[in-house]
C-alpha cells in the first residue's frame, strides 16, 4: 500500500427488521454512523414496502445497502434454526438476495454485499456445508456481489473457496476465544461494554492486523469491517462513539464496495 | 417486416405451481409445448426450490421464462383479491420478479419477461392504478423485461405508457366480448371447446390482426403470443395439437424475447 | 330490571397484537383500564407465545377474553379487504377462535367472546354474508359464546339471527352518521377528542339508549360495550380518564359475561 | 379383561394434508381402513377449509379424529426440524389443537386424540423435554384428549407423567431395534414390505404384548393402534389388507377413544 494511501476501514450493522405495522430498530439514527447496511429480505424482517424505504434511506446517506437473507421464520425472528439441506438454502439465499436487488433497482440502488441473518449465520459459521451453500449462491447471483463474513469462520473460508469476493468482520462489542470464535453469551468476559472498551479493542485487533483473543492470543487476519449494533439507543451511542474514535486514529469510514481490499 | 421474414407467434403457460411436498401441474409436458413459460415466484406456489427446477427444466428445453407475481395468498393460490395500495404492488411486484431472478442466475438464465398471476393479473387488466403500479415495477427493476398483458387490457395500456417492452396475448380457450374482455365464465360461450376450435379461434385472430369476438366485431391489435393451459391432461393435448395447427399454418413457435415484434 | 340492580358497562379494547420480536400496542396499561379485551389470533398479530402472554395477563387483571380473528395477513395487519367466499370466512373464524380457547385452555381461562378485526370487520359489519358466515361460526364453535359487534351494524343483525348472544358496542372517539355509521375518516367531526368529550359523547348515548348522530338524531339500541383505544400514552389516558367518568356516573365495568344483558 | 370382551384394536393414518389448491393422499380410501384420522392443523397442511371438510369426511364414516400438529413449516411439509423452546413448543401444540377442535365443533364433532407431525414427533420421541411440553400441552388443553405416542418413546414416557390418557401405537411398515426404536430408513429390513409380511409382523406384537425387534429381541408394551400410511394406491391396498387380516384373526378395528384401553 503506498503511502498516500489513507487507512480505512467499513462499519456494518443490521437495518430494516421491522415488518408491516411493526417497527423495530433505530435505523435512522445508525444509518448516520454505518458505511454499509444488512437489510433483512422478508423472510425474518423486512417486507418489501420495508425494504423499499430502508434502501431508500440507505441510499440517500451513501450507505451501501447488503441482503441479509435468513431461514423462514418471521416468528422467530430468525434466531431459530431450521434444518435445511444446503442445497435448499443454496435456493434460499439467491430468492432473497434477488428479491432485494429486484427492489434495491427501483430506487436505482444495486445490492452489494450478503450477509447471513442470525441463527442462519451461526450454522453457516460452524458447519462448512451450510456455508459453502450460501457461498454458492452468492457467486452465482452475482459474482460482484461480497460475501461479509466474521474472521475465522468457515463461512469465510468457503467465500475464499468459491471465488467469492469477500470481506471480513470483527465484533466491536465482543470477545474472542483463542480459537477465534465468540465468548458464548453466557461466559464471563463475553460482551466488551461501553464504547471505550469497544474502540480500544477494535483498534488494537485493527493495528495487530489480528484477532486479539480474550487471553490475548493474536489471531492474524485482515479486517475490512467492523459490525455494530442499534438496538437500543445506548447502542448506537456506542456505534457512533466508535465511529468518531476510529475517524480521530486515521481511518476513513467507507461502504463496502469502496475498500481497497474489498474493489475488484 | 421484409417478404424473407416467417411469421413468428409466441405459445405461453402458467408453470412452477407446485410447492414443497404439494405438486401441481404437467410441467414436463408443457414444456414441450410452449416457448415461454411464467414461474411462480413463491406467493401463490412456487418455493425456492421449485422455481430452481422450474428454471432448469424450461432452460433445458429451450423455453424462455418469466416472472408470474402474485397477491401473497398461498392457501387461495392468488386467486382472491387483497386491496393493496398501488405502492404496496409495485414494491410486491419487484420484490417477486427479482426473487426469480435471483434463483434463475443460479441456473445462467436470464428472467425476461413478466406476467400477473390470477387476481393480480384480473385488477390489473380493469384497474389502471394498479396495472400502472405493475408497469412501474416492471420497467424500474429491468428496462429489458417484456410486461406480457392481454389485448385490449388497462394493463397493456399502461405498460405501454410507462415505456416497457410489451407482448401482447390472446387466449385460445376463451370468447371475447365487444369490449375485447374475457367472456364470463358462467355466460354461454365463453370457452372455446377442443383443439380444432382453438386453433381457427386463434389462426382467425392472427390472420385478421384483431380480437374476433363471440358477435363477429373485429378489435384491431398486435397479437404476440397464445395463452394455453396445462391443468390437466386434456389441456396439454388441445395446447399441443394447437402448435402443431400453427407450426402447420406456417407459424414459427418462438420465446417472447426472440419475437421480432418485442426485439429491443 | 330491580332497583337495586346499578347500571354496569363493558369497556373493551384489542390487545395482544405484538408477534414474535416485535412489540405493539400498551397491553399493560389498558389491561388495569378495560374489563374485556380482544386478543389477536395469529393472524394479524399475536404468535401462539404472544397468545398465551396475553391470556395470563388478562386472567390476572380480571379482564374478559375474546377472539379477535383476522384475515390471514401479517404484513397487512388485518386491515387490508380479501375476497374470501363466506365458506372460507367461516372455518377461517372457528380456527381462530379454537386456536384462542386452546391457548386459553393452557391458561386455565375461557374465550368468552369473539370481535373480528380490522377489514374482516368492516366488510362484516356492511355486507350481511360475510356477518352471516361469522356468526355462523361463533354459534357453532360454542353457544355460549358472545358475539362483540357494533350497534346498527350488518354483523350485530346476523348474530341476533343466528342465535348468538350478542353484545352491542359503541365508540368513545368517533362520531355517528344518521344510518348510525361511523363518520368516514376523512370527514370533518369524524373524531371526538379528548377525554371530557368522549366522557360526554357515551353518556349521552348510554342515557338515552341510543345512538346520537353528528346531526343530533337518536337511533336507540342496546349499548352493552364501550371499544376505546390503546395506541398510545394518549389514547391510554384518555380511556382512564373514561373509566373513571363512567365509575364517576355510577356505572360498575364488568367484563362482558358478566353484564346482565349478556349473561345467559 | 373378562372373556366376553372382544380382541380390539385401532388403525389410524394422517389425513387431511392438502393445503389450498393443492391436493395430497388417499384420505376417501383410508377413511374406509382406518378407525382414527390424525388432521393436519395449518403448519405442514390443512388450511381450515380443508380440515372441515376432513372433519365431515371423517365424521360421516365414524373415524374418530385427532389433531396432528407440526412445526410451523408449509415448505418443509414439517419434515425440518427448527429449534424451538419448550415453552414455545407447548403453546404451539395448544394452539393447534384448539384450532381443530374449533372447526370440528362446526362439523358437531369432537377432537379425541392428538399426535404429533413430522420432525416435532421425531424429536418428541427422542427428547423428553420436548416431549414433556408436548404432554403438558395436550394435559393442559383437555384432560379427556389422548396422547398418542409410539411405544418405548420419550413421548409416551411423557405422556405418562404427565396423567395424560395415553394410546400406544406400532408401525405396520417399520422393523425395531433392539432398543425399540425404528430401524433407521437407510438400514437393511428398515421396512417390512407388502400385506402379507405386514400383517404377521403386527399380529406378532399384538400376540405377544411386545415390540419384536428385527433381531427378535422382545420388548413388552402396551399396544392400542397400528400405524398405516396412504401416501400412495399401493400402501392402502395393504393397510386394507392388515384391516382385514386383524379382523379375520378376531380383532374389532375401534376408534381410540372407544378402546377399552384409553376409555376413561
Amino acid at each position: 500500500m503506498a503511502a498516500a494511501e489513507p487507512k480505512s476501514i467499513n462499519l456494518n450493522a443490521d437495518l430494516g427488521e421491522s415488518f408491516g405495522a411493526w417497527t423495530m430498530g433505530a435505523d435512522e439514527a445508525l444509518l448516520g454512523v454505518v458505511a454499509s447496511a444488512n437489510l433483512a429480505c422478508g423472510f425474518h424482517g423486512g417486507d418489501p414496502e420495508v425494504m423499499r424505504r430502508s434502501v431508500a434511506a440507505a441510499v440517500a446517506r451513501g450507505v451501501s445497502i447488503g441482503a441479509h437473507p435468513s431461514y423462514p421464520d418471521l416468528q422467530g425472528f430468525g434466531r431459530r434454526r431450521l434444518d435445511m439441506a444446503p442445497r435448499e438454502i443454496e435456493a434460499l439465499v439467491a430468492y432473497q438476495v434477488g428479491a432485494l436487488a429486484g427492489i434495491a433497482a427501483m430506487e436505482g440502488a444495486r445490492v452489494s454485499h450478503v450477509k447471513p441473518h442470525g441463527a442462519l449465520n451461526n450454522v453457516a459459521c460452524a458447519e462448512r456445508p451450510v456455508a459453502a451453500a450460501i457461498a454458492r449462491a452468492v457467486r452465482a447471483v452475482d459474482p460482484a456481489l461480497i460475501l461479509l463474513a466474521p474472521a475465522c469462520s468457515e463461512l469465510l473460508a468457503a467465500g475464499r473457496e468459491a471465488g467469492c469476493r469477500v470481506a471480513v468482520e470483527v465484533f466491536a462489542d465482543r470477545a474472542y476465544t483463542d480459537d477465534g470464535q465468540l465468548v458464548p453469551r453466557g461466559r464471563p468476559g463475553a460482551f466488551v461494554h461501553g464504547a471505550a472498551a469497544s474502540l480500544a479493542h477494535v483498534l488494537r485487533m485493527l493495528e495487530e492486523g489480528a484477532l486479539v483473543s480474550l487471553s490475548g492470543k493474536r489471531l492474524p487476519t485482515a479486517i475490512d469491517s467492523i459490525c455494530v449494533h442499534g438496538d437500543n439507543a445506548e447502542a448506537v451511542a456506542v456505534a457512533a462513539a466508535l465511529r468518531r474514535g476510529l475517524e480521530g486514529a486515521g481511518y476513513a469510514i467507507r461502504p463496502l464496495p469502496d475498500l481497497p481490499t474489498t474493489t475488484s
